[in-house]
Formats: C-alpha cells, sequence, structure tokens
C-alpha cells in the first residue's frame, strides 16, 4: 500500500481492522458470553448449552448449533421500533441470524456434541458496520467456552472434538473505487459493493456473500476483495486463539487487536 | 438492627442495599445512556429524544415520555424465547414497560418538554431480582441527560424547567417472616410478600405496588415495608445526585453506592 | 365526615360504595357464572373448571387457578377495536388478567384443588370505572360456586378446604384533594392518585396497587386511602357471603349492597 | 302437522320457533343495544354509530354498516381459548362477521345514512344453536335504534329514510328425515341438512346458505325448508315491529313471542 | 330462450357456461394435480394424500379431507398484499376454503379412507369470477386422482369405495334482472343476486349460497336461479367423468366443454 | 470435460444447464407475467407495475423495485403449511425475496423510472433446484415487459433508458468433489457447497452466495464455481434476449434452451 493511497475518514489503511476487542466472560449467565467490538460495533454474543435437540433432529446421535441476532432500539443512530412490539421479525435480521448459525455449523461436528443444541445469541448493543461479520467472530468464542464447559460438566465425552476449526468473519467492499476492509457504517452506506466473507482458521471459505448495491463488480475486483478478506480473518483468527488461551482461572479475559 | 437478626444469604443488613453502580455515557449511541447494576442485575436504559408526539397528542403543546423494558433470552439463568421470535410481547413486559413510563412521567413537565417524545429503553443484561426497579432509577439519570442534551441543543426552550423533581425505585418484601430491601433472585422467589416503591426526590410516591404471592399482609407489615422503601430510594436520589453532577467532559461517569 | 365535604357528582359521601348488585347463575353454562355490577360497571364472570393443569405444573399435585379479563367493544363511550381482530392483547388487559389471577391464587388451597385448572373469564360489558376491582370480587363469588361445583362431582375430595378465605376489591383515589372510595369513570380521569386494593375476608392485603398519574402522594394520603379501602372491601366481603350463603335452588340469587 | 310427527326433544312441533325474547336498551352505552334470546341462545348486539366512512369509501357520501360477532370463551358447554389470546380470529367468526354485516346492510340506504358508519357488535354470551340467526335479528333492532338517534341528533337528514325494510333471520334444517325450524345445539349437531336463511319484512330473501354436512338434499327438501323459514322469520318480524313500537320513554322494551 | 334475450357481454346465451377446460397432472408433485379453467379464471387445485389426521379425530378409524383456497397476489386486475405478508388470512379466503372442504366432504366416504388426510390447495392464478366454483370442481377431479393413486400404492383397501360421489359447482346470478350461468367478474359486480351452488353428480345439492347483494330476491327468482345451476353443474359433471376416464398412461389428460 | 468425468442423474455434462423454458404473457393480468421452468422448477414471475413509490421515497423523484417469492404448499415433494395460515412469512421466503428485488435493481436506473414502483411476484409452482436463480432469471423478463408497457403507456418518460443491463442468475455447486452447473433438487441436498450467482448481461457480477453446508472451500473451487456460473449466465442471457425480441404481436411468445 503506498503512500499516494488516499486515507480512510479513521485514518486507517485499506487493509487494517478497526481495533477488535474481545472480552470474555461478560455476564454470569450463559455457558459462554462474550463482548465483541470490531470499532463503535458491539456485539453481546451468550451461548446457552441444553440438552435436547429440535424435534426434527430427534434420535438422529446428533446435536444442534442455532443463532439468534437482533438489535437493540437504538444500536443506531435514530431509534427503530422493537421487533417484538411490530409481532414480527425482520428480513434482515432472519437472514442474519441464519448466516450465524450456519456459519458457526461449519466448524462443529455435530455428533460429537450429542443430543445438545447451543443458541448463540448476538445482540447488537451499538452498531457502525460490521454486525454480522463481529457476531460471527464473537459468537465463535463463546461457543467455544460453552464447548469447554459441557466437557468439563461431562455433558460431551472427553476425548470427542467438538470443534474441528475456528470461524471468523469480516466485511470488504469497494469505496470510491478502493478496496477496503471491515468497513464502518459511514463507508458501508457509500460502498459500490459490498462483501461478507466467513472463513475457517485454516483459511477455507465458510460463506462467500457478495453484493453490488449500485455497481455490478468484475472477477478482478472480487479476487482484491477476497484477498484482504482473508488477510483480515486470519489476524482474527489470532485474536480468538490469544483471547481463548488465556487461563480460565482469569475472571474476565479481555484481549485487543494492536494497530499494526 | 440487632445482632438476632438472621444474616441474609449475601451478608447483608435487612435494611442495605446490595452493591448499585451507575454507568453514564455507556453507548455512543442515544440522547442519555446508562448502564444500572443492583448487584448482579444488569439493565441498559437508553433515551432517544425525537421530535413529534404520537397521535392523540399532536396539537397540545405537550411531549410524551415513554419506556420499553425487554429482557435479552440469556439474561436469567435458562434461557427464555425471544417475544419478537413468538411474534408477541408477554404480559410481564407490558405490565412493567408501562410501570417505567408512568414513573418517569411522573416527574416531567409535559408542557415544557414541547412537541417531543422521549422513549426509554431499558434492555436486561443480566436480571437478578429487581430488575423493573433498577431500570426506573437507570432510566431516569438517562433521561436528564437526554433534557439536558436538547436544551444544550435548542429544543426546548431555556429556562423551561423539564424534570419536576427525580425518581428512584427500590424492591422490598417479606422473607422468611422479616422484612428486607432490594431482594435478589435467590430471596424474590421465596418472598411471602413483594413490593416495588417508586419514590421522588423529595420523598413523595408515585407507585406502591404490593402482592402477596404466598401469605396476605396486613398494615403493620405495610408500614414496615415502606419504611424500608423510603430510605432505600433516598440512598438512590443521593448516588442519582451524585452521578449527574460529575461533569459533561468527563466522559463516562460512574457512582457507586458504598457499603455502609 | 362533616356536612362540609363537597358532595360528588353522584351525591355520595367519599366513603360510600356504589349500590353493588351480584347475580349468581346468571348463564346455563359454567361452573360458576356471576354478573356484577358495581354501579353502571357490569362485568360477566364465569368460572370454567376443567381437569388437568398447564404443562409447567404437571405431576405437581396441585392445581391452578388463572383468569382472563377483556372488554366487549362497546364497553366505554366511545367503541374500541377489539383485540382479537388488532391480533394481539393489549397491555392493560394482560396486566389486569394478571392481577384478577393472581387476586384469587391468594385464597385458594391449590393443593385441596388437586390437578384441576379453574379458568376465570371477566368481560367487560359496560365500563363505568372500577372494572378490574369489580371482576374481582364477582369472579370470587364464580370461584366459590365452581368449587362447590367440583367438591358436588366428586372432583374436589370431600373434607378439602379449596378455599381459605374469600377476596374482594375496591378503588380508592384522591379527587380535588379529597381521599374517596369506589370511583366511577368521571372521578377516575380526574383523579390525581388512583389505587386499587385487594383485601381477604380477613382483612389483610393481597394487592395494593397505587398509582400517581399527576401527583405523587405521602403518607398521610396513602394511609387515608387505605382506611376507605379497608372499609369499603369489608362491606364487599359481607355482601360475597350474603349472596353466597342463599340456597342452590333457587335459581338466580341477587344481592345487592343497601345505600346506607 | 298431524299427531304421527314425533315430537321435538323440547316438546316444539317441527313448525314452532322457540322462546325469542328481545331486550332494547340492555346496556347505557351504545346508540342501540340489544339482549337477543332463542332459547337458550343470548346474544348481545349494540350499534355504534360514528362520523366518518372506511377510506375506500371516503368521499362517497355514502355510508357504511358492518358487523362484527364474536363468542364469549364460556358461550359453549366447554371453554374455548380466546381469539385474542390466540392472536387471530377464526374462519367462523369472519364468515358469520360477514353474514351479519351483509344482511343488515341489505335493508338499509347507505346514500340516505351520509358519510356515517354503523357498527354491529354481536357478542354471545352463551351459545344454545342459531347464534348467527339471532344476532341478525337482534341487530336489526340495535341498528333501528342507532337510526333513529341519528335522526333525533339530526346526523341523518330528517325526511331520510336510511332503513327500507326490516331483517330477520332463522335456522331450518333436516333431522331424522323431518324438516324443522330453529334447531338447537341438540338438533344443529345431528341435522342432515342445516340453512340458515336471512328474509326481510316484505318476506324477500336476503341470504340462503343451504349445507348438507351429512346427505346432500334434493329439491323437495330445499322447498319445504325454505317454507318453513319463510314462516319463522315472518314471526320474528312481527315481533321486532312490536319491540320497536315501544315508547322511548319505556326505559327498556322487552317483548318475546308467546308459545302457540 | 327466444332471440329477444339480450346477449351477454361475452355473446353466451344466460344458460351457457363458459368454455371450461381441466388438465389433469399440471405439475410433478402432488397425489393429484389439476389446472381448472373456466373462461379467464386458472385455479391450480393440488391434492396431497397424507398418513394420519387431525388430533381431534385420531383414534377414530376416519379419514379427513380438508382445503386451502388462496389467490396469487396478481390474479385480479390490480395487486393485492399477501396474506401472509399481512400476517393473517383475510375473511373470505377462510370462507371459501371451509366451502371447499365441506363439499368434497360430502362425497367422500371418510371411513373408507382410514386414517388418512387429503389436503386440497386451490391457488388461483388468474381471477375472472367463479374461482370458489371453479376450485370445487377441479379439486373433486384432484382429490379423485389421489384417491385412485391411494388404492394403488395399497393405503386405501382395495374394495373401499371412497367416492359416494362426484360433486361439481357453479355461479348463477341475476344481471339486469335476467338469471344467468356462470358469472365472469363484470357480471359479478353488477349482479342483484349472487349464488354459488354445488350439486352431486347425482344431482343433490351439496351447498347452496345465495345472496341479495342489491336487491332482495323471491321465490320465483331462487327457482330460476336453481334450475340454471342444476343444469350448469350437471354439465361439469358430465366434463369432470370425460377427464378422468382418459387412461392414466396418456401424461396429461385435458378436456373441454364444447360450445353447444 | 473429459469421458471420465461421471456423468450426472440426468445424464447432463457438469457444466451443461437443464433446459430452460421461457413463456412469456403466460397470464392476462400484470404489466409483465412470465412462466420460468429450470428443468421440474417452474416459477411463475408477475410484474406489476403501480403508480407511486414508498413512504421513505417519497418526493425523491425517483422509482422502487420490489420482489417477493414464495412456494405454493406442494410445490415440493412433500406438503408445507402456508406461510399465510403460520402468521408468518419464514427466514428463507424473506431471504429471497430480497435478494430477487436487489439483483433486478442492479440493473435499473430508477431515476428513469420516475415515481413508480415495479413488484415482482415470484410464485414457484414446482420446487426441483434453482428456484431463486430461475426466479430471477424470469422476473427479469417479466420486469422488461412492464417497462416496455409502461413505456407504451407514456408512464415512463420516451427516451429513458429504465433498464441499464439484462440480469441472469444460476446455481452452481460442487457435489461428490466436482464443479457443476444448475443443481436440480437431488444433487442440491448433497452439494458440499452451494453458490448462486447473479451476473448482468455484461457479465459482471451482482450477488455472489457461495455457502458451505458441509465443508469449506478453497480459492481453486471459488474459481472453478465461478467459471461454470457465468458460462450458464451467459447462456441465459442469451435466451432472455431471445425471448424478449419476439413480437409482441405474438401472443405468447416462449423460447427454450436447446440441448447442446
Amino acid at each position: 500500500m503506498t503512500s499516494s493511497t488516499p486515507a480512510r475518514a479513521d485514518g486507517r489503511r485499506p487493509d487494517q481492522l478497526r481495533p477488535v476487542t474481545i472480552t470474555r466472560r461478560f455476564l454470569d449467565a450463559g455457558e459462554g458470553s462474550v463482548l465483541v467490538e470490531f470499532g463503535g460495533t458491539k456485539v453481546l454474543c451468550v451461548a446457552s448449552f441444553t440438552e435436547g435437540v429440535p424435534r426434527w433432529r430427534k434420535g438422529s446421535g446428533q446435536g444442534w448449533v442455532t443463532a439468534e441476532y437482533a438489535m437493540l432500539p437504538r444500536a443506531t443512530s435514530s431509534r427503530s421500533d422493537r421487533e417484538s412490539v411490530r409481532g414480527k421479525v425482520g428480513g434482515r435480521t432472519h437472514e442474519i441470524s441464519r448466516l450465524v448459525g450456519r456459519s458457526l455449523r461449519a466448524v462443529v461436528d455435530v455428533a460429537a456434541l450429542g443430543e445438545s443444541t447451543v443458541v448463540l445469541d448476538c445482540d447488537v448493543l451499538q452498531a457502525d458496520g460490521g454486525t454480522r461479520t463481529a457476531a460471527i467472530t464473537g459468537a465463535y468464542v463463546a461457543l467455544a467456552d460453552a464447548v469447554a464447559w459441557a466437557q468439563g460438566a461431562g455433558i460431551v465425552k472427553p476425548g470427542r472434538q467438538v470443534l474441528r476449526d475456528s470461524v471468523a468473519a469480516v466485511s470488504v467492499g469497494i469505496v470510491d473505487g478502493v478496496p477496503v476492509l471491515d468497513l464502518p457504517y459511514v463507508e458501508d452506506v457509500r460502498a459500490e459493493t459490498d462483501m461478507n466473507v466467513v472463513v475457517t482458521g485454516a483459511g477455507r471459505f465458510v460463506e462467500v456473500q457478495g453484493t453490488a448495491e449500485q455497481t455490478p463488480f468484475d472477477r478482478a475486483e472480487l479476487d482484491a476483495l477476497l484477498d484482504l478478506a482473508l488477510a483480515g480473518t486470519a489476524e482474527l483468527t489470532r485474536l480468538q486463539a490469544e483471547v481463548l488461551a488465556a487461563p480460565a482461572s482469569d475472571g474476565t479475559a479481555t484481549r485487543q487487536v494492536m494497530a499494526p
């Protein structure tokens, strides 16, 4: 990245993440509870481990992992009505909940889980772009804590490897013709193309969701965005590993990406 | 209080509040945003100041203050379904939302507000008894910040006194025959009588809601509970005043009740 | 009460109930069915006795008593939309339904009931203030008839005392600075403070719900209101006993409070 | 009808109505309010006269008449869930509401009504067969009172004839091969064919709704049922006229069909 | 019919059906699937044969036949909102679904069906009057195919006669004073009286639903309408028989009423 | 593709589309109506052109294009409940509706449209994989017809180019390790990775949505899938152009992809 590249509003280079903070054990409740922050975006991810599986899965010997994403009414700069008050869950909420659930299941061996269900509640306290990618990244840590709890409690059999890999996600997009990583709200609304990429610890794709809201994109742009996303998720993967390596006796374990 | 009084599970005296923390400016969004903690109970109270009033109030020249209370799914020890997913708001949620709104309106001069609406969103992140009283106590601080913001922004005319008084709330109850203040969950489920009391800074009642879930109570018990509640809310009133007195330049202003 | 006290709009003294009528066996359906009238307020209270209990209570050996309160669309001076048509039950309806249920359970020995459920449907045919207190007062009589029916039918074991006491309710409030008993709609809308009090036959409190819609109230006012409420509910308790003492062979049994 | 005809369970002849009672001004609220009883079936019909019409009718100069039918939960021998609690109006309720509305509009000159709406709320307090026909018969009387009220209040211009005729309804059916009039519940469930017939005062058909739940019926059976229905509605028309002829100064005006 | 009768807009005689087409096996899915066209009205009728019956019918040894009718949003000349999006099924949809279900059950021996359920989905692709009568007429053919499939699959015992008769339906009405058969939309909106008649193959009535939207009708008019309906349904019965007589090996079997 | 490649169940080569048929003017209603078939998948796409735009767009001078996707209950091999009956739209339905709308908007100049809205209803009559990609491909043709209609009717100003390009979509996936094009249901359920790609006529990407339900995929696999998708959508683009080139006087215009 040469010095001629125009600086972003917050002074970051195009390939730079915002400051990322992962706080484990944010609440007493929940088998895992994480506050994840991507810049101004704050998402509370709580894992609930419960015995039993949905009806359609009973008797399979396999577990289930699912997620529910939601935004508090004033997570954004103007207040939105609550979905509970409107009496229905909106399309965007549904779509992101499904994405988070699928992303986590991609790294879970549901057979090793036994007939248990882990629900990941991802509630956005403050939204400044990238809420779904922050949710996936934080929910993985909460899930890892919940799985460890279940192993400690003897609910998951010892020696079974429930998590086959880690998973993290980041947004990328083309803003003013420049491919950039981890878009805050001000960039998101101006992006010609917006892509969310979910990647395993091993660097394989779980989800690639690119959308041209304004201008269709070509193969070269797609490749540039994927390069950025792979580098960004690799950094997030390191952060997840670091925070999970902190001893459980620590009380709250927090780690933050350093500005490079 | 003599030494013969049986200690409470958390070691408090019957007339002692749990540690109470009020953190102002918890979020960037919201004209006021407060994290209030009564022991393990954590409620995020965010005030949204918007122009205009509900239809039935248009043209009156008067403003409106309302509240919406909700619990995150895993605020409690076992997960509850989201009300948005169930498609309707439950009776308890409705009841508490109405209580919080009424309590705040009791100290607001809606004429001084002009035709503006303040919505107080009280989302329980973690529930350990007393969520509605914590919500009222924290929401008042968020409301005060939102009113100050509106005065600074010239939306409320200078010289108009929007807040006639402060308001705080606390729960009291009879547990094992002993009247106690500020019940955590373990006491709440065992209480013979449970009462929520909302009191102004001047020490007048806004709401008195006493319920005998197990044993009807007599006049003397009612009087003992009211004494406890008046002393507890007086302490909360002092804390609210202290936290609001911190300079706005402070960034986050946090104050905590000391253990006596 | 001296002659200098200003007369109320309907000529009553401050401590006087409206004419109260309780008509038992108003319908053929229902194990108990009562039309209760507090002045112009008319509430139909029907008890349905059914075997079995809600799922969360199964296997406990204990019964359950619950209530559903609703208003017909034209119970009031202008028509309201039906909650069934709007597709959801409003907050006020929920709140009152829960209050009625709790009030009745306070005098029921659910163990003596066995695993049976009594639902009390309280439908307001005409509303002129005090609908929730009339509902509680009438529902108790319908409940007593349903319990007697169940004992006659051998569903409740002989010798088991299901009802530990009776329960009645009345509203009190401060109107133009004067504490008054049993407010009709015209007083209700002008009251500075409004309180609903639920009291057992033995004169103990089940619920005390006081709300300052306009002006916070002090301890002396609270005491004056409680005095009025205890006297009013004592009178209602006598009426309930009288109407229930009428022989079952009577067909419809109606009793009315005399004007003192 | 010869002596060989088998008596009905309640001793009526096949062509005989149950005792029918129409009580006007049953409530203080409502521009017309009628309690109509067909034997054990009791329906409260309340007319609400309001200015304005539904959006799709605005500017037409024409009024609108509509109806909402509903059953209280314990109108029947076993309790049904409330439609408000289930969150939706059932198919049967919708169907009957639409039938009642159409039947009344058939005798109303909506142009004479001006841009006003009359809503007829028909709430079944007790159901013993024929609730929809009782509702239509009673709702007409409530509608007539509401129209008279509007004329008295100058809302409907003097000299305009809003009601072109009266309307009444009755059920007929084939039970054990015998065509019978005005079926109570015990006959209704056993009927091979069930028909509801709505007829104007002049004896013309507004609705004919015949259904073969068990055995398709032929032309001769249809003709026999229509004969019974025309005779029955003629009797109801006389009763409606009689009750409406009672002076308004009467307070409550009640009339009852005599057993012939 | 003399030459003096005014021609209908589409040139038909008053007693003439529109061109009617029944296409069997329109889809691969469904145990029976029929596209039925009455002129411009096109309804897709798909029969789903499933094991098991609704809960209230379990253990009876009897089957169940039910129907769901719906319109695509742009079946009509202007687009309507989807009922799924509005979150509730409208009254008209409910009413017609119930009518179609009842009409089919009138010719089904549910005991011969065993504990199986057939659901008939009738989705209107294009609406030009008579959608409910086309739905019944087409659904019968889909039902017959589903029953034959179940017999072939050994689900219904051989030798059991599930269908006791066929069933067809047609609309009739009085337009400009003239009784006419099978009304398209332009006649439907102008009709003084509108009647839907459901008739078995043997010529007996299953449903007669006549409605005077504008002018009440007399006995002579009713008789004329019934005559038209019986002749029209007889023609539809012949067409149903003809299309069902086509060999199953035919692939798609289509038959059309010829213009007489 | 060498001869060693295992044949697909339907005999296609990995890079071969199923037979695709596009039938224009399938209905009389709708400003554009298309039946699109991708093998056994049949989707009815109807465009409704209406004046006016959603509230949030009023006064912008710009139009809006939106879509609603739904499946008939028996589009699949076993029947699903209707979303209207369940009272809410499911997550998958929401997600696809949003995808179709976004895809079409990517080629529309909303300013050229003026303040008009085009709604594309995509109802799946039969589902055999690829319903969303068939819906997008067919909806574009219906949209083009609706735009042409609006230009003919003078609603869109002459000389304004509403459609900047065409748009088509196809699914690709990895089945048994082999990247394949246009997956039918039997391949879809077995695919390790599933991707939907939306491409403009000029070959630029509008949406890329790849999901690893079973095995995360690497960069090389992603590239192979994108190659297949670009070739497949190019073929669909040619077919769209061909069918739209048929003269309007043709009545129904149908075109089908030939087997290569």
